[in-house]
């Protein structure tokens, strides 16, 4: 069985402006790689519903998992639940264990459970609660979507939760080696060596920096022994054009 | 006459395997938010030419502007300039002034402008070049797709030269408001102040830090006045509750 697919989208207008660098499309793709998830496509969409449901509807027909982050918080641009119950053709109510999880919190702190912040107990009929150990308003799982926090450290919290409901797959191994080397006097032996390694995906990615060029050579693939066999002939690559390989 | 959108395409497996934090769709971001144009997407595909093609059409179709970045390196794992090639119905071939740029580079280096470096100087026929101050080998245009580097360094220098290729927009102005508040105890006067002033978009970002939460607001428009206003309306909102506003 071939390793499940997930996509990422993004939902959130301070993205497309440039004000807010997106991180948690990385913060995703590190959760799923030792989980053997293949992480193919990222989107980043505005806060409009049409684009969200547009967005949604494409990808979780293709893929194993979406995951998205934004838009589920109490003001009146946190479009994404009712989003996706459009884009699901459900309906959307304040859910009753979501409702008592914020009731309790707010009046812990002495604060207004208020109707802006019971929009948060929104969640499409069907769906499954994620667990939000940070500021308790939950995210929420409906057939292959499972619908995350914006705020970083909210949405890498909620991984816990949903972690168990994962299918997984064969873990990617990868092995990373650098050299300072331009690119150009390895790119015919690196052509080379992925036709010999056809199930190790090699990767070249070059870097200027103040102190030197040079490059990065990525081997990844699911068997560990092409892995390295791969990596051995990078190595023995880099060495013949009098070059130090360093594995990062 | 509306402004004009764009989409951003970033091809690269480093980004969807979560080794390399995608920066280039901010840096975008920026640069096309104060020319009046509008970023309505972003995506990230994988090195996989059906991929990128298919993401290419769909995009291009869409928007007025489409800005890929990443793969077109000397090394194998660099297809996008024929996916884009592929995905217009057009030929590629070694361009005459890309060829001439690259010996010359190369000779002043002392180094060999072999078959794979010349790999740089496949262009879609019809493309026009796009200047590459930082390493010479060019991006290109082709109709409303623009091809950058991936390498952020290069990706950056390459917007000067086509920066005068785009037509312009009215620019959004927006006015951010920080204050140590919680999102619930304003987010209906918020939601009341987006309906008053319907041209400017009014998002509310919250954030968890060690020393505390709070939110900040941006209004965003192209009217400066109404940005204004919406402004002077949010922070009256926020000492309405105790808080006292901040402009960043």
């Amino acid at each position: 069985m071939s390793n499940p697919t997930a996509a990422v989208l993004v939902i959130g207008n301070e993205i497309l402006s440039g004000r807010t660098q997106d991180t948690n499309s990385g913060t995703l793709a590190r959760f799923l790689a030792p989980l053997g998830i293949t992480l193919c496509e990222i989107r980043v969409v505005g806060d409009e519903q049409d684009e969200i449901v547009a967005a949604l509807n494409a990808l979780r027909a293709r893929y194993t998992y979406v995951f998205t982050s934004g838009g589920i918080g109490p003001t009146h641009d946190d479009i994404t639940a009712d989003a996706v119950a459009a884009a699901f053709g459900v309906s959307i109510s304040h859910h009753p264990e979501a409702m008592a999880l914020l009731a309790e919190r707010y009046a812990a702190r002495g604060e207004d459970f208020n109707p802006m912040r019971q929009r948060m107990a929104r969640i499409p009929d069907a769906a499954s609660l994620i667990k939000n150990p940070v500021s308790v308003a939950p995210g929420f799982q409906l057939a292959n979507v499972f619908v995350l926090a914006g705020v970083p450290s909210v949405l890498a919290a909620m991984l816990a939760d949903l972690a168990p409901r994962l299918r997984r797959g064969a873990v990617m191994h990868s092995v990373t080696i650098a050299a300072p080397v331009a690119e150009g006097d390895i790119a015919a032996g690196l052509a080379a060596l992925q036709q010999r390694f056809a199930e190790v995906s090699i990767g070249s990615y070059p870097y200027y920096r103040p102190e030197g060029y040079g490059v990065q050579l990525v081997a990844r693939g699911i068997s560990p022994e092409a892995v390295e066999a791969a990596a051995a002939g990078i190595e023995a690559l880099l060495r013949s054009v009098g070059a130090q390989p360093v594995r990062l």
